[in-house]
């Protein structure tokens, strides 16, 4: 992509993480899948051309550049929207003064293209939903909006863009809208992921897709 | 859309549809919603002008063709694709001597834009995946391919166009991959579907999105 592309955050919870993954994981692999998750999405990021900085809540040993923010998602991601530069660490990224994309760390699926689709897009915002009205992934090309992820995110950032007079785009993206949250999650990981560090992690850990009663499910074999 | 373009058939479960929403629809208001988001993807592909028929398990009062057909859905839509006409009704729809769409009437998310994307494709087969491995929509313009909806039936049919040396490629669509099976996919018609009169439904119906203790889930209020 061109100088003229967002500069994308890509926030990550680096301290027990993915909590009701539970059932299947314990904290360590809780902790070692979400990093792998991360490293996916930072390799199809990185595959598309796109800079990008990671957003974490403690300082994590990733190729990217770091920025760490111990504040709240909302809050953090905020910060960046207003071209705060604050907790960068080596080396920083460049600041955000033009467009900035906000690419959740836990979705697998996304592709170089799903991510096109997304940062390509000329409206004042583009969102990607997540299933049950969340926001997975964000193109935010005029300074004045702001996030809130509480609640229907979704909802709210439609209703935050009308607010303001600006455009909102959404891009229709099944990759885009499955974020990893729990073991139903896991299924589309195996199912649509398969050549990504996160389904070989998922594998090697004995996790498997299980459709013996008829519904499809993700099971544990060991 | 043009006279090349694939004639969709439109499977559709009469007979006590979706019984997994049980624990917010009783039987009448389940068939009620039901040939409400039939309507709502009748009036998608109407807007986008392909022709289409409905294959339905018993007789089904809609303003498009309707072909009667009580045998699995794989069994029926197979029929289809080997260019079977069994059970036509008024008036018969055209036979499907060219491509085949096959779109499920549980998607409400729908719109002309995502079904355009699903039934250009030029490959032998392109595929919307469902979530938890569901197939939720085709475009079949190879005629030897067969369709088997048991299972992981999106893994089934890459495998089975794998075999058959067919060219597959798959549609990134949140809209298509939304089905409605159980209440949680509720909350994605209300936030992501409010022209349809499906939304209206659930509406008038008192279903609501909640966001209560931090989960978004769908909820009826009276």
């Amino acid at each position: 992509m061109t100088d003229a592309d967002p500069h994308v955050i890509v926030p990550f919870d680096a301290v027990d993480p993915k909590t009701r993954l539970s059932p299947l994981l314990d904290r360590a692999e809780r902790e070692a899948l979400a990093r792998t998750m991360l490293t996916d999405v930072l390799a199809a990021l990185r595959e598309l051309g796109v800079d990008h900085t990671v957003l974490a809540t403690a300082p994590v040993d990733t190729p990217a550049p770091v920025a760490v923010d111990d504040r709240s998602l909302t809050t953090a991601v905020n910060a960046r929207l207003a071209g705060d530069t604050v907790g960068e660490v080596e080396p920083p990224g460049p600041s955000p003064a033009g467009p900035v994309g906000v690419v959740m760390a836990d979705l697998p699926l996304a592709t170089p293209g799903a991510l096109r689709r997304l940062l390509s897009g000329a409206a004042d915002v583009t969102m990607a939903p997540g299933r049950a009205g969340g926001t997975n992934a964000l193109c935010v090309c005029d300074p004045t909006f702001r996030v809130d992820y509480h609640g229907t995110s979704c909802r709210d950032h439609r209703e935050a863009a009308r607010r303001g007079g600006l455009e909102l785009a959404t891009v229709d993206s099944f990759r885009l809208a499955t974020d990893v949250d729990e073991p139903a999650d896991l299924v589309e990981v195996l199912l649509h992921a398969r050549g990504t560090e996160s389904a070989v992690w998922l594998r090697e850990a004995g996790i498997t897709v299980d459709t013996g009663d008829g519904r499809v499910t993700a099971v544990r074999d060991r």
